[in-house]
């Protein structure tokens, strides 16, 4: 990255070192980097960081930590101000009652904003910042739906994600299977995980699309102690109560809720209460 | 965003704007959302945006354009250097190529990379740097494991990503079906879509984390055509000629060639050939 040009101005450094830290969230990346790709000394590059940390902080965007000892250097960490959670939510909300989304079965249509970067990169944000204090080894979700808010949130906590199939796959090789009852059609389901997915002893965190009584969080759990490995905590998009049913787990964070259909045939939908673990 | 701030100063200003753009790749973004946060004029924040742009080219790392009219604004557009690009693609063939990744049946076990965010965000960039000129209306990808890749793509593009079924979901409504032949196990096999997941007269390109032979792409364009779509390109991480067949779709790009295995038990791996449309 640019380490044959010209020397670098102040401005054009602050832009570069930007662009990096917030490119790769929770990753420490050491000062040489910067010094090499603007061939500048390290106390210019100090006080650069000191610029970029501040503005981050006062846009509230994220936060810019320093992380001391031989593999030391500094880190973006997500974060996201309470008035553009707010308003997400409240944007979110809108769009999921609107009319023709509610299917035959009273479900709910989101397919479109689960793969919609524009719903996905701030509903990871917020997850993010809750989660990014919990020393995560995986983010871990089940196919297929859950994906991309998941791939997000796994990045932003700068971890690999881990996605549990529930089919068998011949390119997987050997696999642990549990079975688990699935909200949606409360028929028993199978789900499973290559032995070669994770290491044993980590600590995860299982995102999904949707959660109705928590049966496939509950799945999660069980399959995850195969790996001897803990889910520490649940984050879904939309905490599905039409049904008014317990869940089966409680330590979960949710965006949006779902409470069932209104007389006018929309869905009736609300900001989460569980916005906290 | 920071409305009810003091001022701020050009390096912070530049942060800003920098971190906005960059997170919003080819959305126009109207000049009065800076002046509005950072509380500065039309003409100053002018000035600030083309030091972003002047930084951004000399590192290789996007593009900002200006669009004009009564939506105008400016854009970010992805870009990666040919030096990044090269660095990338040769440490994928290396990691590809690892002991333990040839599973029974000459399989190559990527599970792994194609769902780490530092893996797929610099593979999403070569392949949305060939794409940004295309005008795209949505990017498209079957289950599952194209998912990740295919939504950073969307996202580097500024579009909707759509994903395919292969399974019938009570939750979509109407679907379209149509039968496909894999190239993982041979068989027929059923992808669907549903009525509402796509416009009609829309411009696509399929994102996917392997081709053989080229039958799912085959698949997708047929699906397409029933929403009265068209498939313009696809594109794929790792270009699968083990077999050394005919590829039923010529209109690719890839990242990486798998060549089969060689003596030693280890795979083949080497830069894609396929770099350009």
């Amino acid at each position: 990255m640019g380490r044959d040009c010209d020397k670098f101005s102040r401005n054009q450094r602050i832009v570069g070192i930007t662009k990096v830290l917030t490119e790769t969230p929770n990753k420490v990346v050491n000062l040489n980097t910067f010094t090499e790709m603007f061939n500048a000394a390290k106390s210019t590059v100090s006080e650069d960081v000191v610029i970029v940390r501040e503005t981050l902080e006062k846009l509230s965007v994220g936060k810019v930590e320093t992380v001391s000892g031989a593999a030391g250097g500094i880190k973006f960490t997500v974060d996201i101000s309470e008035e553009e959670k707010e308003k997400f939510e409240k944007k979110l909300c809108e769009i999921a009652s609107e009319e023709d989304r509610v299917m035959v079965g009273d479900f709910l249509y989101v397919t479109d904003l689960i793969f919609n970067p524009n719903i996905i990169v701030p509903a990871a944000k917020i997850l993010s910042s809750i989660f990014k204090d919990l020393d995560v080894d995986y983010v871990v979700t089940i196919e297929t739906k859950g994906i991309p808010l998941a791939y997000e949130v796994a990045k932003n906590l700068g971890v690999q994600l881990v996605t549990v199939r529930n089919r068998n796959k011949v390119t997987e090789g050997a696999s642990v299977y549990v079975n688990y009852i699935s909200g949606t059609n409360k028929r028993i389901q199978t789900m499973s995980l290559s032995r070669k997915a994770m290491k044993k002893n980590s600590k995860c965190v299982f995102i999904d699309d949707f959660m109705r009584g928590g049966g496939t969080a509950k799945g999660i759990k069980e399959l995850l102690s195969e790996f001897d490995s803990e889910l520490l905590a649940c984050g879904v998009l939309v905490d599905n109560n039409s049904e008014g049913q317990e869940k089966l787990m409680d330590n979960y964070i949710s965006i949006i809720e779902f409470n069932g259909i209104n007389q006018e045939g929309r869905a009736m939908v609300n900001p989460s209460d569980k916005r906290t673990l």
